[in-house]
């Protein structure tokens, strides 16, 4: 009898479970859940840029998903043999002292900034230049060094000095702050000490500051000159940090009732989406993967010989075995990728929903043209952008709708559109965009290269490498280089499931995990010359542009 | 028994007559008709910014206007005492000998280059550029000095380069060209020599670089460097002009059957629109009149004292009459006002267009949805836009969609937006565009105040003056000066009006008639001072986004 792993992947939107067999990677059943306070816009203000998820989302989505596909499998559930549990980044959450999420509680359930304040959250810029004047003035160890060198308001310090700031109760509630793959890993295994917890090296090594040649977290002295609220609460985070080829615990019974699973089954450490993707995408040195959904996240491995003492520059971060225990894993990444269309297209709609709902059109009629819309207007716009042609249109767009993430992050800066005529329409604006965030990837890969960093081919997985092929091809020809599609549907949860596996003890390496679960690719994007040299151009315009637009903000 | 005049006003889209009582300026009636092949897109290619108007659409509305208007009126023909025709412009046509137009003739009747030229066409954007490299590397005068030093490919050479060179035949039919105000006027009065007929100094003045100091029209040295024939198109043309306040001639019989009106009815020199306008909205020194549509265009009077020798820099020209006879006519303007909200709108709208009409709603609905967006997303935008507080938006745009007419055209100029952010939707876009329409009207009065001409008041006109009180608002605050709304629905008709009504004989000057026959103000916008100092700041940052902009052209 075959054995099997659980991966289970939380996206910004849902959460996916899939059932995978250990032997050859296929996946037997998957399951998929939106989360419905979310998608409500519960606890958001995109106006402020603040984005909070309330746990209950997660947890109901993790029962939903994870009993779903056991179910459909027909499986024994002793056949199942390792799960792991991977979330977007950095996404912190409050916890008390025994590591439930304050949210969870009757007091903080209505309560925006006792939520898991989601990766894209940007309501802690002034907190996160804050961090940054500090760690180059005080004299001490740059505690950013290994974080590209720049931190973001995006990650876990950042967010929690806001929050304890803006909210006392809160801060005076949280005993402890944990990312969401800990928060969840924990939940499972039954956890009832935050702090002796394992939590995971890839969001301490990116997100939290934590590096091994300073002995852990930031030292009490720098964080005591932020608040000296965060010394007590480094007392309460973690020392130690582990590597998802490790078993954090085992499954609870209470949470193995929940999940029709066995007791004890191992649970591996928590990851980030991108790192578990890189790996479902079979990352290899040399090899950049993209993880490319409503933002992306550029993953790669080096050896520590070829990186030497290096830190490369601008990046988010390079930190050992976030992707690959033995490896150092470095991550980059766009702050906003398939958002930008996303965002485009709900301009778009927002001024006509409004139009027909305050019309006198029957109700029925109103949902079903609204729906129509809101399910087929970004694919129109998708086939009339494709029509036009590179040389023909010159609508340039910068892509920092989110910011930008790498290089040298910058949660500051802002989109830009110019280039606009009167014969400029929405499929011309909407190309603009997609060239953007091409753009956006090709600055990244330059980054690596002036560091030193080869990559001699790009790897491509997500939502928007799967279904777009406008974006993949585009990106082709502006980074000149052929791209592979990851076979996968669903890279994230089956790299989350080659970690399970792993923990599991099923194979002893996450690498030979991979040579044996991988699923291969199932498209090659080649790059068009005459377009590709159009966009090298192009790409000189939209550094300028960005110049200008960078020494304003 | 009350004497009547009639006022036609030919603008972008549609024609009005109105007929007016000479004694107090009040309108009997009036009419609207819009071009319908011109609706239709006929003869247009907006990719290409080409924009052409068939003469069949403008004599069609001139009958309909007309005829409706005395038919509702009620009066005796012998009553309606004179006539006068205004026109956007720069706006040619192609005519032969007799100086019918060839479009008219069935060879040229569906090719796009016999038809009028319209106004914003910038098809000879390469033609204007030579015209001023030549201007000013020629040796000889500088024949654009007073239309600003710099000429337009709005305008009348440049178009008509263009087209000769573009096509041969229309090249060769061409005995000469005449403005759309003039075409009208000579119909109206059966001319038959368009050589002798007396042509508006208006046009002549401010597009076609007539000026009295060099004799007339430019060298025939300076206009063989650009092209042989048009050294022959000169004698062609004309030698002299008139200004609006005599008759160009008497209403033919062919006309006064079709139009319901007695033969020999006074026929003022044709104008163009803005400079009636001005007149409608009882222009004096010192007043700024802006006439507000899809474009703006703004109007000054000075008189010879207090403009010496003095030639204004960067706008559309100073010509002695071209408003008010005895003084001086300053113009300026933007080549998009209404245009660039309208151009959102329909940026708006033609995805949600297509995908409704690809979809498998039912033929009645998608209809009935599309004209329901059609006519109230603009306002849906407006009232969203208005609730929106200065302070709390970043988004800037800049208002060159159409390239820049004043201070300094460039019609290769284009228009961008920065600021997005993931909070932006299209209420903020719109918006930034109202201010950066706004801030397009506040340069041209920096410049005319950095050239000495003083501006106390602004008076505001045209369909943008009286529909939006969102974009009046936002101007008051821009200027930080109030702006006096014209009381008359149709100023440039009324202005028209008081021409028709000068040039027979009943009063004897345009002043005079302009004080009887004036309708007033309506509405005063005063500047919120709180969003003033706002703007005032913004405005800074407009003008430095624009330097990027325009450095980069």
């Amino acid at each position: 009898m075959d054995n099997y792993v659980l991966g289970i992947d939380y996206g910004t939107d849902s959460v996916r479970s899939i059932l995978v067999n250990a032997r050859d990677g296929v996946t037997l059943a998957s399951e998929v859940y939106n989360y419905p306070r979310w998608k409500a816009g519960e606890y958001c203000d995109p106006t402020k840029n603040q984005y909070r998820q309330h746990p209950k989302d997660h947890l109901e989505g993790l029962t939903h998903t994870v009993k779903a596909v056991v179910q459909k499998s027909g499986l024994e559930k002793s056949q199942i043999k390792g799960l792991c549990v991977d979330t977007t980044g950095s996404s912190p959450l409050p916890v008390n002292k025994d590591g439930q999420a304050l949210a969870l509680s009757e007091k903080f359930s209505e309560n925006p900034n006792a939520q898991m304040i989601l990766w894209k959250d940007h309501t802690a810029i002034a907190e996160a230049d804050e961090i940054n004047h500090l760690a180059r003035t005080w004299g001490g160890e740059d505690f950013t060094k290994y974080e590209g060198g720049i931190y973001s308001s995006e990650w876990f310090w950042a967010k929690i000095l806001h929050i304890i700031r803006e909210d006392p109760e809160v801060a005076e509630a949280a005993y402890s702050w944990m990312e969401h793959c800990d928060y969840l890993t924990y939940t499972l295994i039954g956890g009832t000490d935050p702090v002796a917890f394992k939590r995971s090296r890839c969001a301490a090594g990116h997100k939290a500051l934590w590096h091994e040649s300073w002995g852990g977290l930031p030292d009490a002295e720098f964080l005591e000159k932020l608040d000296p609220r965060l010394v007590k609460l480094k007392e309460q985070l973690y020392k130690e940090t582990y590597t998802s080829d490790q078993a954090a615990g085992l499954l609870s019974k209470e949470w193995a009732l929940k999940l029709d699973l066995d007791e004890g089954t191992p649970v591996a450490v928590g990851t980030f989406d991108a790192h578990a993707g890189a790996i479902g995408g079979e990352v290899e040195e040399g090899t950049l993967v993209k993880v490319m959904g409503t933002s992306t996240c550029d993953i790669m491995v080096s050896s520590y010989e070829s990186l030497e003492e290096k830190t490369v520059k601008g990046i988010c971060g390079q930190v050992d075995g976030s992707v690959i225990p033995g490896k150092i894993g470095l991550e980059a990444g766009q702050s906003a990728f398939g958002d930008v269309l996303a965002w485009f297209v709900k301009l778009l709609l927002k001024p006509v929903r409004n139009t027909i709902n305050d019309s006198s059109l029957d109700e029925a009629l109103k949902n079903q043209t609204i729906d129509l819309l809101e399910e087929n207007l970004i694919l129109t716009l998708s086939n009339e952008a494709e029509k036009i042609s590179p040389e023909s249109t010159q609508v340039l767009a910068l892509d920092w709708i989110n910011g930008r993430r790498t290089p040298d992050a910058n949660q500051n800066l802002k989109g830009a559109i110019k280039g606009l005529d009167m014969g400029s329409d929405a499929a011309h604006v909407f190309k603009a965009l997609v060239e953007s965030i091409c753009f956006g990837s090709k600055r990244i890969i330059e980054r690596f290269r002036q560091e030193g960093v080869t990559i001699q081919q790009v790897i491509g997985l997500g939502g928007v490498a799967k279904k777009s092929t406008l974006v993949m091809q585009t990106l082709a020809d502006v980074l000149d280089m052929p791209i592979k599609v990851a076979k996968s549907e669903q890279a994230p949860a089956l790299g989350a499931a080659i970690y399970a596996a792993t923990a599991a003890g099923i194979y002893p390496t996450v690498t030979g995990a991979i040579a044996a679960m991988g699923n291969g690719f199932d498209k090659v994007y080649y790059p068009n010359p005459a377009n590709a040299k159009i966009y090298k151009a192009k790409y000189e315009e939209y550094l300028t542009f960005g110049d200008f637009i960078e020494n304003q903000s």
